[in-house]
């Protein structure tokens, strides 16, 4: 079946067990047909792995023709030797493919300050340029797991003119970031013909509401990449301007990366049980994120989360240290729809319904700072033993 | 003995079971013989609890003569109701002492959003009236415990003209935070006789160095507060001025809340482990605190600290999404001695080395950014799976 990044039309990809990692599917290819508009975004932080370096420059021109993507290595904190090594890799698929090596998109994730295995990174380029498939989708979205539990896949249709276009993709990333394990990185496809400058528009809209709104564990990766293909190879017209076909667009793109969010926190590291953070009544959009983020970060929020304890005086205490001015005179707050503070004191409220609404799937979470109009929210998860076990580890 | 708060002559304290923890110590009363020149420091975060916004305005004058401080709830999230019960339980002390209200300090730490149970705290304030002693300092440690495993105190000495004066102290906290059960709270007591703005400037030293450097998870209380009383009950010149004696105290007041922040810290909801996060080479001292408060409050620096994993690679991705901006590829790392990494990448480390450097007593991890002369550093403990159950379950 074509799944993921294979449902569009015009996309091949193959997985294959190079050795980077042991006895396991360790790196994927997607390949289009043709070239595809693309845009892509990326980590902000500081230290950037080579392969977001190479790829950010590749995406300049607003093309790609294939992504190849590896577990096992980060190629992070590698310096200029880590650097060639991510050209050599897009050469390599440049000459499986035949196209210009910057039509090739390299990203990688897994152990931080180590080289890539090139031999080993070559002849699995090799063999999965041989290897592509209409079915492929599948073993690439597996091939880019590291301490994922499952694979992640994704496909939403949506109308272009009389016909029906699809958004693919897939992703990986238990943690916003374990640097060492578990980057977030996502691939999205679509055979609609989409000019560059909508592309990149739409991508960031779509990040911006979704894969920018989970945080697993605070911490942002070296390799965290979201990127774009758009194949045009479904027979529709193209998407040249603003209006209903671009909307249609955006929204399936939005979509799309939003079921893959999801996934993503629901799989998040130890994660039993996920929450949405949703912040009224605040001065500014970014104010209303801040505190959004404080709170879905906080490790006893998120303590309290894995408890199931409908401990609100967290939650007000977070968003307290957040660094935005509000009066907390005016707080309410509410856990699933039990009304537990007001004026930023307690209500006499249902404990037992509280409770219940804290093993709600998802909990959600509600702070009206009633300081006005601006909302904000972020997805989040749990803190377990079972996230201390996977990082305390993961080397041995 | 006269420990703690007691050590320095002038001050007798008492604690007793309020009833309003389960059959333990809660209440600890602590009252100088005489009126105190007096200083303290309050949490940052905006959700103030009932008895920092009551001790704030009491200690504008620069005077305090006594300090109250109930375990078991935090009197934070109650607000008029709540300022009115901190009042009132400043009231009864001050009845107990035979001092003005406003020369009574009041703290609080437990449940948030509860109001307190007046009956008791009066009851219990009466009772520790009767029982001040000048032994009282050990039970009053005990009495203001949490989560903490263990009280915390602390003597140092030091010279003021021919004699030899004390500092004492108490404190408790196994997070920075856990707002419903683990302010910190740090009271600190000296026999010298200390002039108002000195004893401030002091106070403010003291806290710059120890307690503002350590996290156990990067959440700040609604009731956090560190307070100094000066009795001059010593025979010894008083400290008016800049000088000798002054820097004596001043070395001395900063010693006393070192060795409280270590205690706290080892002490850590859960720890294991603890680690000193040393930064170099930066910018600005703002800047260096910056990246070792990030790097020290990584879940992920803080998983692989109780693993003992070297995994460098985690500092270097925390300082790079610290906010601070550094050039990368001059970056160099050392876990204990060993030179783990340089120019941003890997150095040809003795793993074996760097791993035994990550059980010292205490771990020491250094980065140094190179962009300049400026240092900070920041103390922490790691997390655990002991970190995870008390926070998730401690309602239950």
């Amino acid at each position: 079946m074509s799944t993921g990044v294979t449902a569009p039309l015009g996309f091949r990809a193959a997985a294959v067990a190079a050795g980077i990692k042991p006895d396991r599917l360790d790196l994927a290819l997607v390949v289009a047909d043709g070239t595809c508009t693309a845009a892509g975004v990326f980590t902000a932080n500081l230290v950037k792995a080579a392969p977001v370096v190479l790829s950010q420059r590749h995406l300049g021109g607003g093309r790609a023709r294939a992504i190849v993507v590896n577990a096992g290595c980060a190629n992070a904190a590698t310096g200029a030797a880590g650097l060639a090594d991510a050209h050599e890799t897009a050469e390599n698929v440049a000459h499986a493919v035949g196209c210009p090596v910057e039509e090739v998109l390299v990203a990688s994730t897994g152990v931080i300050g180590v080289r890539l295995p090139m031999e080993r990174v070559r002849a699995g380029i090799a063999e999965a340029g041989r290897r592509l498939s209409r079915h492929g989708g599948a073993d690439a979205a597996r091939a880019i797991m590291t301490t994922d539990t499952r694979p992640k896949e994704v496909a939403v249709e949506f109308p272009v003119g009389g016909s029906t276009c699809v958004v693919g993709g897939m992703a990986k990333g238990a943690g916003m970031i374990a640097p060492n394990m578990a980057t977030m990185l996502a691939f999205l496809t679509t055979d609609a013909a989409v000019e560059p400058a909508l592309l990149r528009r739409a991508l960031a809209e779509a990040v911006g509401t979704s894969l920018n709104r989970i945080t697993v564990d605070g911490d942002t990766s070296t390799n965290d990449c979201a990127v774009v293909l758009a194949s045009g190879a479904r027979p529709a017209p193209a998407i040249e301007r603003e209006g209903g076909d671009f909307d249609a667009f955006r929204r399936a793109l939005t979509e799309a990366a939003q079921q893959l969010a999801h996934l993503l926190v629901r799989d998040g590291e130890g994660a039993t049980r996920v929450a949405e953070v949703l912040v009224e009544g605040a001065a500014t959009p970014t104010e209303a994120d801040r505190v959004a983020r404080t709170v879905a970060e906080s490790p006893l929020v998120k303590t309290a989360l894995h408890g199931g304890d409908p401990n609100w005086g967290r939650l007000l205490a977070a968003a307290g240290r957040s660094g935005v001015a509000f009066d907390v005179s005016r707080v309410s707050i509410w856990i699933g729809d039990v009304h537990v503070a007001e004026g930023g004191a307690a209500r006499d409220y249902d404990e037992e319904a509280a409770a219940a609404a804290m093993r709600e799937d998802p909990v959600r979470l509600r702070l009206r700072l009633g300081g006005g109009e601006a909302s904000g929210w972020m997805w989040t998860s749990d803190f377990s033993r079972g996230y201390v076990d996977i990082n305390a580890h993961y080397r041995s």
